[in-house]
């Protein structure tokens, strides 16, 4: 480890690195002129010619001469020989230098009576008024909006020119696998690359992905020759395996430079920069999260350079709802979920984990902890970018608990009334938790105590004082899945079976051992009842692939691997929230959602639920 | 006019019909992930299986049963016998739930040491750890940000069915002609549709141009026809002359139902709004700025009904450069060009033409006047919705004045220090008056006194207590055009040819007639010397065309229309600023780039410039 980061730098020695390193490119490309939107003008745009080219008339009148009007009064009308009737936008003759509109004329014999002299130019658009040839339309480095191009198809300009770079992006890795393909056990679908096309083409980049070439110096040699050879940028993705920026960093040394290797980031620390031919290749770490760090903190920097702009970001100050840790030395950045509690705005940690791509998903705002920082304490006010539309913030409901999929349908149902669930998958406790420091307006939860009740017993613990309402959102179903359709395995199958449990504390861990309870089955006769996994996944998974003939489950999970499933359970999944949130209307919405006959529709059609319950109202104490 | 406007709505009534009046037609369209970036998803999207499927290794280690590590301690080692060395990401057996790291192990004759016991699932990113089969990911109606795309790709959503609509777009009228080919006098460039165009399209909407459709009711008829079976919103661009929308309402009460004709908003007032097959309809008026106002009041907020977002809007407060009058009962719409000036934020009107399509294009902001006003007082602090960059308005010149393409160059020069310059068209007085009011950074003028002196007497005049210093950027060469370039036209020749001459108070007027008195010229002998015309363009027009034989212009007009120069005299286009403003950056900036090489070659290579007094500074008092 201390060779592979010796020559770990700082993130803004980093950013100074890569942005003094490499000239602009200076490419450029003419686009169709209404297709421009977001790009950038690669040169000053100057008018061929003058809008408009001669004087029009601005409205709808007589054109004459204004001397010819002088004197003109209601005592004195003055008779006009000498003129011209013309429509809005029709041209007015050199000869004339003024519109009488034809309410004030009097026509007869063909002639004009005017009662009042015209002054010169009135109602005369004036020649070059929009622009003159020659002035400046736009400013090199421009932007185009979307109005920007009816003024420039007006003038003539039907091909702007505007700034391009060719971007490649190469992924690497032999575990990979194209997004489509359902990843087997170790495999990764290779979506980075994928991601960061997304990711150049919304800065105006033109970015190309390279097939995946597998962990092999050679291969790895010959795609990076290609592709410096083709663009002005290049990209490596790595593999998300051990050895691979290894050979990516050591194939550039052996082809150009190696700028650095690490940067003091988080996530994203693993970065590699390298010159090859004068151009940058970038050595992108293969976790998610921190191929988007590095892509927003070091590679951006680069492409304003270029003249390739950011898209513009807002911030906003939140109070912080979780206290954040943080490395000395390194600049950090965490993801938040940002809504507005109460009097205040509130920013949520979410998963800091760098392969939890849900995580960028579910936030909405990031926080950069500065690298002189050990972190920043519970309740400081911080300055947040926004990643997400803004405007949901003030309709937002912190959601956190258990998370089962039920609360998406909620979340979709709520969405048309206007509210925005944000959904913090923190476990049943950390519903709770949450629930009691009041940094969410709700808690899901099926938290069982060791009496088999659900819910109230941990609350009158945790949240002794409290006024709280419980509504059920629906009863979760248990069971016993197996492989065989004709014999499905039920509990009194369990002893003539290889059997795969849970770990003790698990809520299917303590059903089922009530269940057994309740049957008179003795542990000690069912084979493999000390065989325990973490998780409902690794159940189904174990009865899948032959490990064990049964084990205990949800049902989504069972039919998930296709799966017979005996039920033995149901959980009470209530959701719970402070009293006082009643008069809350985006509560309101949420608690109206629940009863809703959409809501039991879903639910129905997922299946594995009992809805007897749902939508009815506990409350304590 | 009473008849045509009988239905006149407000804006609030407007916007309530469109919105309710027309049912989502909720069409969608799967498109390509790495694509879809500014999409907005159809439908919710839920996760097609779980991510990791099975328990992982989340570092290098070896994998063991925790169980087997009890009681194990620095003085009580334990040795494993059934373990597995693993690679971060490699697959954790599911006998396994434990995972030590390397450097925490012994490893001895094929077995395992430890001296630590291990904790249940340290070191094992567990399936499902990411998102679980069955999860929501994304609600309906979520706009699709570049780092989703990472996550939809990794849990195999290749294609996510997206909201679409198709917009038709037929441009009526006869002087239109294809944006590409140089208007000739009364025609006009089709550019409307193509805005639109580019405004649906970064609206998430898929457009559809139409060709032109002549001013003749049964060919917009036909067009009607097949817009509205081909599309799920019609937009009918009237042209600009006067009897067309009459044809578009005709056809749409003959077809279906006209909701109403004319909105009290400005511009965009004669709107029209019609339902045919129980689809929307609209007649967008044909100036360019009205048609703007229109799509981004009443088709926008359609758009966001049918789940179509706009782009996000920044808003920010500012005092008004000047008083907005406004017409009570009407929603009007004022476009401003917003910069920090001094301690304060300061927003300029810009043109409120509707034909002219720079006013767009140079502002940065707009305000909205609502109907019970008859219009805000200079200096007050109003609200403003910014349509540009954000982050240049804290380094942007107010540059008020005489606007010679001159400018346009500076500004490209300055913009590479990071300085914006926001030229406002306004003319000499129009930059002296900014200048004393101290709404502009600094007034480009060659402000001609009756004595023939440059800037100096009326700076003098209208700002006696003034510390002012006076930049020169160029000497502007007025001269003598013709067409002849055998025998082109000289000042002692003017007798003897058809003289065309712009208006008294003009200063190449003023500089002609001193020439002619310099000269010993009488202008009783110049034929046409009474023939004034407002503009340089309308007299290399008149030129051009044969109408006069010669007329005075400066260099830039006569190189437009390929005449013939003869230079008689010179103008001194001085930058005038207030003497504190040297201290000001960006000001040394805008200075600098006066004296610049780079600039010098700019205007040497337009021509009509003297660069002897480039760069010289004058001052007062």
């Amino acid at each position: 480890m201390v060779i592979r980061y010796l020559s770990q730098r700082s993130l803004e020695e980093a950013v100074s690195i890569i942005t003094s390193e490499f000239p602009d490119p200076k490419m450029s490309e003419t686009v169709p002129v209404f297709e421009s939107v977001g790009r950038v003008t690669a040169v000053p745009v100057f008018a061929p010619y003058s809008v408009p080219e001669v004087n029009l008339a601005a409205m709808d009148g007589i054109a004459m001469r204004s001397g010819d009007t002088a004197g003109a009064s209601e005592q004195h009308p003055v008779i006009i020989n000498d003129f011209l009737r013309l429509n809005t936008g029709n041209v007015v003759p050199t000869e004339f230098d003024s519109l009488v509109l034809i309410e004030d004329i009097w026509e007869k014999d063909g002639t004009c009576i005017v009662r009042k002299s015209a002054r010169p130019w009135q109602n005369v658009r004036p020649a070059g008024e929009d622009i003159r040839s020659g002035e400046l339309i736009l400013q090199a480095g421009h932007t185009i909006r979307a109005f920007d191009t009816g003024a420039l198809g007006t003038y003539g300009i039907t091909d702007p020119l505007v700034r391009m770079v060719r971007v490649g992006l190469i992924p690497t890795g032999s575990e990979l696998v194209m997004p489509g393909t359902r990843p087997k056990p170790g495999q990764v679908v290779e979506s980075n690359t994928g991601m960061a096309y997304a990711w150049f083409a919304e800065h105006g980049a033109r970015p190309k992905r390279y097939p995946i070439t597998p962990d092999v110096p050679e291969k790895i040699r010959e795609a990076i020759i290609k592709g410096i050879s083709e663009n002005d940028m290049l990209v490596v993705s790595a593999g998300s395996s051990a050895g691979t920026r290894d050979f990516t960093a050591g194939v550039i040394k052996e082809l150009g430079e190696l700028l650095f290797h690490g940067v003091a980031i988080k996530p994203g620390k693993p970065v590699i920069l390298g010159k090859i031919d004068n151009k940058p290749i970038i050595g992108l770490p293969g976790y998610p999260l921190a191929a988007q760090a590095v892509l927003r903190e070091l590679v951006a920097p680069l492409l304003n350079a270029w003249g390739f702009p950011s898209p513009e970001i807002k911030t906003m100050k939140v109070r912080l709802a979780q206290s954040l840790t943080s490395d000395v030395g390194f600049d950090e950045f965490v993801l938040l979920t940002v809504g507005r509690f109460e009097d205040h705005y509130l920013g949520s940690q979410q998963s800091r984990g760098a392969g939890v791509q849900m995580a960028p998903v579910r936030a909405n705002a990031y926080v950069h902890i500065p690298p002189q920082l050990e972190g920043i304490d519970e309740g400081t006010e911080v300055s947040v970018v926004l990643t997400g539309d803004s405007s949901t913030i003030d309709s937002s409901l912190f959601i956190t608990g258990w998370n089962d999929p039920a609360l998406g349908h909620l979340a979709n149902i709520v969405k048309k009334d206007g509210v925005k669930l944000h959904i913090a998958n923190e476990g049943n406790m950390g519903g709770i938790l949450a629930l009691r420091k009041n940094v969410c307006h709700a808690a899901p939860m099926h938290m069982l105590s060791q009496d088999g009740e659900y819910n109230i017993p941990d609350l009158i613990t945790y949240l002794p004082e409290e006024e709280l309402i419980l509504v059920t959102i629906a009863e979760i179903q248990q069971g016993i899945v197996s492989k065989d359709s004709m014999n499905p395995v039920t509990l009194k199958d369990l002893t003539e079976v290889t059997f795969i449990n849970r770990q003790l504390g698990a809520d299917s861990r303590t059903l089922f051992d009530l269940a057994l309870k309740d049957s008179g089955i003795d542990p000690v006769t069912i084979k493999g009842y000390t065989h325990e996994v973490n998780s409902d996944l690794a159940v189904a998974e174990a009865v899948k692939t032959g490990t064990a003939d049964a084990g205990i489950c949800n049902y989504l999970t069972s039919v998930q691997y296709g799966l017979e499933f005996v039920p033995i359970a149901k959980e009470r999944y209530e959701l719970v929230f402070r009293k006082s949130m009643l008069s809350n209307p985006l509560m309101s919405a949420l608690v109206d959602a629940i009863s809703s006959p959409i809501f039991a529709e879903a639910l129905e059609a997922r299946g594995g639920y009992d809805l007897t319950l749902t939508g009815t109202v506990r409350t304590l104490p």
